[in-house]
């Protein structure tokens, strides 16, 4: 045990860490990484040292600001140090990472440790990592999942509860807003929790702030659902799984997605709010996620097995992915054409993708017989009980339920793309959309983002407006204009595609 | 580009990192870990980005000390943000991920980002564990050696260099004392570094720090060894491959060392003084860090094979490594335990250790033949040459060459643990050993160590005094003196070791 005179540093890291002079910490043989156990009176906490040459002198310990909020200490307290071993849950990560297998305690324990911040972000990449190489079980993939939830906040219906997961990458893909209201409106539950924006240009719960307020506690959403029977909040503030933010946070910098993680992370979101029966939207083409149907296949495999042994009855939908869903992209168009499309009037591949997934929930919910799921959907959809329903959740929401897509703001700064040539439009890319979209000023300004006057197949003439885009700044506008002008977003080609031989 | 207020925040994380309030990082689509230019006037620096949701505000950015003193600005100076892409460093750490293979140019890239601080914890930790998972070609990791020379200091010394090196693990290995004024005696260059202890009771740096100053930059060991051929220094201080100390940094939590980089790591530290000739001893023994003869044959191969590559000519001795060398451990007792062997009055383990290593670098560098190498060492140990260079080091190095071995301060607190039983001791164990030391206030405590009164297959009979322990303070002295009754270090055991059938 060393005492040492604590120096409170006026930053949070979130994370547990003390700083420690280095000669002070080679004269305690304690090195970077290494845990001490930070005493205060009756109080302690254990944190991960950090060493520095400079600031915290010797005899002086840097402690960051949220661990002398626990320790309830100023600068200047005393405060014992004391060596300690590594946690179990870092042996267990040398374990995995030898490619051994984890029991569901033994997993229970890492994921405690990670949501604790008493793992490092190194620790946690040598746990992401070793999945990478080893693979996961699908035994230890369930207590992963369960182990996320267990970890984090839930809610218990004590009712069957429905619900919808696109592994997203698809441009104005809005579907949710019209998914949830049908589900809804046939009186099931769905307490559909969404993400915001971090690489597209709208997330679910960007576009349906536009129209209600989405941050809610678990038991906001428990009474919201219990009145309406629907809900589209964002996920972000209900802990649920925290254990994911974390994860992804060092997942980012390294582009690493294991596959064990990444259906443990969907899942347990899922298990956190109780849902019984699970449609998944894999959009499968050229630029989104999944880009053949063999990988897609594959994948909707292990969701159903993992779905199984979770009791989590789940069905994928492989869905078309290879250019973005309807024709607006970016938050305040997409929740226009989603209202539109509640009121009858949307385009048909938003419809018809809406409504087959929620015809598949129907399907397993045994509400109708196989093969028939779209058409209840879409009779929901055209008799107004969906846009009655969202009108409801609007308002259950906090949001003004009688609004029209006309009244919703949309950018006033607006330049047009043309048709390069006569022919047909051959390819609109994804990402070259979300780029554009982002470059206006999506997600964080609403009112930004663009609209199709063309898609795959469509036939333009030269100079024909194919593309609209909308931005809230001037500024905004002509840098996503330069955007839009460099990479080429919309491909046309004559009917003639190539000819062969090429001379 | 976004303009901020910056605020420096009081400490030095030795890292390029900018905080910045959570709320910006969303509004302007950055994340944890990605990074950003910070440009103050005609300065700019790039930075890897952590988020925060409490002390730096929206609208300001968080700028630590390093960084502020690079950009030349105080608390208040505005600031412009700009995203960067990832280096190509990350990209590179991605694709040996996938298990691909790196060009050479591809890992000099890598190293040159570590030594800057342009990568992260987090990514270094890729890195190591993509080498630990996927291996590395030879050629690789001749790539990696020179990328590590490269991006630190080095020495020419226009002369054939020779050295010796320990892979480590055994207590009292002081053999570096008798093998530098041995070779130097000789008339050949041996500029040896060494490193203090982390983990042991005394690193060669610690036990030459009690005899001289062991802390020189390149150009004053230059000086000092073409003066007197040979010097002991600590090489923490003189820059030679500094991505090493950042690697381990990173590799100690996880407990990994994979094998291409303990290799490069290694081997790069010998080619920065242009090492020519370089005897490995690779300690074989239980407890010892190779434990097997097959486990040496292996790892002497992939050595002299490296060395082959980069023209250094490497020759490995496999050496007991079952128990400690010599009898005393802990750096003043280990001081005086070679000078001792220096003035002719050693224990053989220690002499016939050191001599039979100095003798093998005579062979490779063509003084002797082969077979002759430890009788031309012994020589001049005996003839007094030895200890003379030795004096002549201490003093080049600012020591006081007169030094006696009684005239080195040792603990005054002295315990003594005696034989159990009559019999032969029949294990001395390294890690026990280490541990005691360890306790009584080695390696910062230089009087701290022990000094064993038998090893390995001497007779003992019970209540016979078989250790001291030393320390500086009482208190240390009974906290060792607690550890060894606990897990004791020595095993006596009668002749019958074992009946067999046991009843």
């Amino acid at each position: 045990v060393y005492n040492l005179r604590s120096r409170v540093i006026d930053i949070s890291t979130e994370k547990r860490t003390s700083l420690l002079n280095l000669k002070d910490a080679e004269a305690f043989g304690i090195r970077t990484h290494d845990r001490v156990r930070v005493r205060a009176g009756e109080r302690s906490v254990t944190t991960i040292v950090q060493t520095t040459k400079t600031i915290v002198h010797p005899g002086e310990l840097g402690v960051f600001e949220d661990v002398a909020r626990q320790l309830e200490i100023e600068s200047g307290a005393m405060v014992a140090v004391e060596l300690q071993p590594a946690p179990t849950s870092l042996r267990l990560i040398q374990k995995k990472l030898k490619g051994e297998r984890l029991t569901g305690e033994e997993i229970l324990n890492i994921t405690g440790d990670v949501v604790n911040r008493n793992l490092s972000d190194v620790e946690i990449a040598a746990f992401l990592l070793a999945q990478q190489f080893h693979g996961m079980a699908i035994e230890e993939t369930v207590s992963l999942t369960k182990a996320m939830v267990e970890t984090g906040a839930s809610i218990d219906f004590e009712k069957p509860v429905y619900d919808k997961h696109s592994i997203g990458g698809i441009p104005g893909n809005k579907v949710s807003l019209l998914i949830v209201p049908i589900i809804a409106a046939a009186g099931l539950l769905i307490p559909k929790t969404s993400s915001k924006a971090i690489t597209s240009a709208s997330g679910t719960a960007d576009t349906m702030g536009v129209l209600a307020p989405v941050e809610f506690s678990a038991g906001e959403l428990k009474k919201i659902v219990l009145k309406t029977h629907g809900a589209i909040v964002w996920g972000g503030s209900l802990n649920f799984a925290p254990a994911d933010d974390i994860l992804i946070n060092v997942e980012y910098p390294l582009q690493i997605d294991p596959e064990s993680q990444m259906l443990a992370s969907i899942l347990a979101k899922k298990l956190a709010v109780g849902t019984d029966y699970l449609v998944i939207d894999l959009p499968v083409g050229k630029e989104s996620k999944v880009e053949s149907f063999e990988e897609a296949r594959g994948l909707s495999n292990r969701f159903i097995e993992l779905g199984e042994k979770l009791g989590i009855a789940v069905k994928c939908g492989l869905t078309y992915g290879g250019q973005p869903v309807g024709y607006a992209v970016g938050p305040a168009l997409e929740a226009r054409e989603a209202l539109q499309a509640l009121e009858g009037k949307g385009p048909s591949s938003l419809v018809e993708k809406s409504t087959a997934l929620a015809g598949l929930l129907f399907e397993i919910a045994g509400k109708v017989i196989r093969g028939k799921g779209q058409d209840f959907a879409k009779e929901i959809l055209n008799n107004g009980r969906a846009l009655k329903k969202m009108r409801e959740i609007i308002e259950a929401q906090g949001g003004n339920p009688m609004i029209k897509p006309e009244d919703i703001p949309i950018g006033q700064h607006v330049a047009e793309i043309y048709a390069p040539a006569d022919g047909y439009i051959t390819r609109v890319s994804n990402r070259a959309i979300t780029e554009i979209a982002r470059a206006a000023g999506a997600p964080m300004e609403k009112g930004a983002g663009l609209i199709f006057y063309g898609k795959e197949g469509h036939k333009v003439t030269k100079g024909e407006k194919v593309l609209e885009i909308y931005a809230e700044r001037e500024s905004k506008l002509e840098e996503a204009r330069t955007v839009a002008l460099k990479i080429n977003p919309i491909t046309v080609e004559g009917m003639l595609l190539r000819e062969i031989p090429e001379f």
